[in-house]
């Protein structure tokens, strides 16, 4: 310990001369790691990914040094599965954690939660001697057995679950509750340090604020050992919330105000860790939870080029915005468009923390540090696209075939898709062109990945789950039976 | 002319010194400039805009080291009155060469062209000691009084019209025209230099890099004068052409191919900048003359989060990918949403040149000083959009009104607008939520800024123009005569 710090220090003391830095080894035999999570963050919603209006010149930076993912997916296109595959490096059906029909997100109040016999990257990062926080917003149930603080976290500062929860529909507040100028007071939701409430409602114009001095809190309180901060921004969820800085300072509205403190957040972080000599020794990404939600008009995201945004399987729900500094590591100014996910954070995590994965259990996730450190391809060449315990797409190399799509927009009915429609990624990102017709052996090869997938995985038993048969599942062979899995837990 | 040379070595001296060079000021006596002028780029098409799979990191570095600017317009959404907008500094619908009806851009061996009686850009600064390069397509006229030479420029290296001309409709060889794959010996369009022809067809594969070296030399060679290059590239319209360092290259097929051998042109102009140590004395501007050409699927581009694309005056059809770069100038990892366009290159260049504008016409432009080199919003708060010699649309500050649309990719019939649709651009710049309803004030305003623009402008002799009553105007009770013209020319 006492070498790190000696190292540290010398590492501040030579700031003056940033080409030796950036050339030496870095101290790297357990490095940290920082992820920001954003929430319902589109795809096209930061400077350097596209936005004209939204200003945000600490993640363009951060791209500057370090890289761009341009094909980086989350796990599930809504909030709480989405969360349970970051933090598990698994599929949220593997962990019961997919949601099914209606039922896509944990409610307060709900019984269900994150399975105890999940094994989360905090918990192995403690195993490991990681100093472990939760800041920010979990939504993985809010039973005590199913929070932060039983699920790997030495630290928790935040709320339980989204900041719009805790107002009965058909309330008279709800039908505006989106509406930019509201007082938070009209949503109930709790702020907690650890298990305890310490404001509620939590006064949501602060939150990113506080997140931030949180977080550098326990950067400077944690120089001498090992740390992991997951840090789970509650904006630009709405109803949208910014601090007396920030409010009526974008051009882009309330949305931008709310993007633009949370960058200036991820700059207070690159500053603490710059000015604490960490730089050198900590992995950051930064990346959302799902895509936009469009329905919110302006108070919802931009996915860019991408189709759709939230609660959808095409591109705009799921690939995120997503930006990878380490300096020294990660080589600067790249831009990298191979397949990667936040479920192999977990394992790339776990793999340069000195630990193993779990042997016991399927793990999606694989290790990105030939992407990260090389600028390489990376080891995935195939996802898998969730709607709830729904398999709706699949990708393969630059091949995207769809089962089912659910226009996340407009709620209008689900398709099925027999045979699938299939898309060239690399070469329309943005899902215009069905080429199926052109491409029997792929879509017959993407036919068959996913029904080999399909016989393999083993659902969890389902932490929440409400059955509606509103759509078909693709009738494209998969066992049928596989999918019949009892619900435990419905809503109050 | 000596003190300059001893300048310019003295900085490569000090080369190893970038602090020093960057802080200097610059010798900025009479500044050189360079636009690239891409055919078809679509908003969306580079890296520092959020492509994920084209990669343009000599571009992106270009961002990083200077501005992005994210609504910068074009005079017009297609090829020929866009050119005449940049070139003029003057709406299109002024010079006559707009177009309308059904001609909107000029043809091989049409009659008229840009009148000899407009003052180019090319024309002001050779007056002002300049060497002045058109290097790529030229496209506003082919009779010999028409072309560059006649217009301002000593040097001319490239294409007379677009590199799809000179095949007639319904030849069999017409059809797949766009093939990517397809011999460049099917278009019979010729190379020029000055007023030669030097190959016929012109060997389109080898056209960008023939470009970069072209402008290379002619860099080279007036290291000792001020100079101006108007490097309007070929590419990415269709056909696609690509040498053979980036055919199959790119994993966005051949259309990235064809982008991807433009950043490495534009890198190699910044790079013999450097060489020579003249990029602190040298204005760079990288724009595109047009929107992407949806309709042709994968040999098209992508708007990004924009809506439409070239042929439209949706924002896909005239807001640009536009970086300015001027080591010392130009600050640094920028990126300024101030409304400015190609017309406002004209008066800002000639202003740097320590010229005037003519004082004897409307001159649309506006000096880009403060906004360039001062990143401060800029003088234009207007921008008026125009199909043809029709005005559609009409932007004020965030506002836009459209007061007739017509979708660039479907060919659906137009609409008219009355009241006129209004989305906030700031807000809104995917143009998805018409807000007119809440908003009737600054409905009543555009559209007196509309009627007032409408009754000042006086549209110049129609160069080409094809009378197609397909369409009507809005009503919103411009002065209709306003657009009665003559035409004058009819394609052979």
């Amino acid at each position: 310990m006492r070498n790190r710090l000696l190292l540290r220090l010398l590492a501040i003391a030579l700031i003056g001369i940033p080409l030796l830095s950036a050339a030496a080894e870095p101290i790297s035999e357990k490095p940290n790691f920082i992820i920001v999570f954003a929430d319902d963050l589109g795809y096209g919603d930061l400077g350097c990914f596209g936005h004209p209006t939204i200003r945000t010149p600490h993640l363009d930076q951060m791209a500057t040094e370090g890289m761009k993912l341009t094909s980086f997916y989350v796990a599930a296109p809504v909030c709480t599965p989405s969360r349970a595959g970051l933090l598990t490096g698994r599929l949220p059906v593997r962990s019961g954690m997919s949601g099914g029909g209606d039922k896509r997100v944990l409610y307060p109040g709900d019984e269900g939660g994150l399975p105890p016999e999940e094994i989360t990257i905090a918990e192995l990062l403690q195993d490991a001697g990681y100093a472990t926080a939760c800041i920010g917003k979990w939504h993985l149930g809010d039973k005590p057995e199913y929070m932060p603080n039983s699920q790997g976290f030495d630290y928790f500062f935040g709320l339980p679950y989204s900041n719009d929860m805790n107002i009965e529909e058909g309330h008279p507040r709800h039908a505006s509750s989106m509406d930019p100028d509201a007082d938070f007071h009209w949503w109930d939701v709790p702020l907690m340090r650890n298990g305890e409430i310490i404001e509620r409602p939590a006064d949501q114009n602060t939150l990113t604020r506080r997140y931030a001095q949180e977080s550098v809190s326990f950067i400077k309180e944690h120089q001498d050992q090992p740390f992991f901060i997951y840090l789970a921004q509650t904006m630009p969820h709405v109803p949208l919330f910014a601090s007396d800085d920030f409010r009526n300072e974008s051009s882009r509205g309330r949305y931008g105000d709310v993007v633009e403190e949370i960058d200036w957040c991820v700059g207070e972080i690159i500053r603490t860790l710059r000015e604490t000599g960490l730089a050198e020794n900590t992995l950051v990404v930064f990346t959302s939870d799902n895509g936009p939600w469009l329905r919110k008009k302006f108070a919802g995201g931009s996915a860019g080029l991408l189709r759709d945004g939230k609660g959808s399987t095409w591109e705009g729900g799921q690939r995120e915005p997503t930006i990878a500094w380490w300096p020294g590591r990660v080589p600067a100014g790249t831009v990298n468009s191979g397949i990667a996910s936040t479920m192999d954070l977990f394992t790339t995590a776990v793999h340069l923390a000195g630990g193993k994965v779990p042997q016991d259990r399927v793990i999606d996730g694989m290790n990105l540090s030939e992407l990260l450190f090389h600028d390489k391809a990376g080891p995935r060449n195939l996802f898998f696209y969730y709607r709830g315990d729904q398999l709706c797409a699949i990708r393969k190399g630059p091949w995207k075939a769809h089962f089912n799509t659910w226009d996340g927009y407009s709620k209008v009915p689900p398709e099925s898709h027999n045979p699938p429609l299939l898309y060239n990624l690399d070469q329309d990102p943005s899902e215009q062109h069905d080429i199926a017709a052109d491409h029997p052996d792929v879509v017959k090869d993407l036919i068959q990945e996913a029904k080999g997938h399909l016989e393999a995985v083993t659902p969890g038993e389902p932490q929440y789950y409400e059955l509606s048969p509103s759509w078909q599942e693709a009738d494209f062979g998969l066992p049928s039976g596989a999918r019949e899995v009892p619900k435990r837990n419905l809503q109050g």
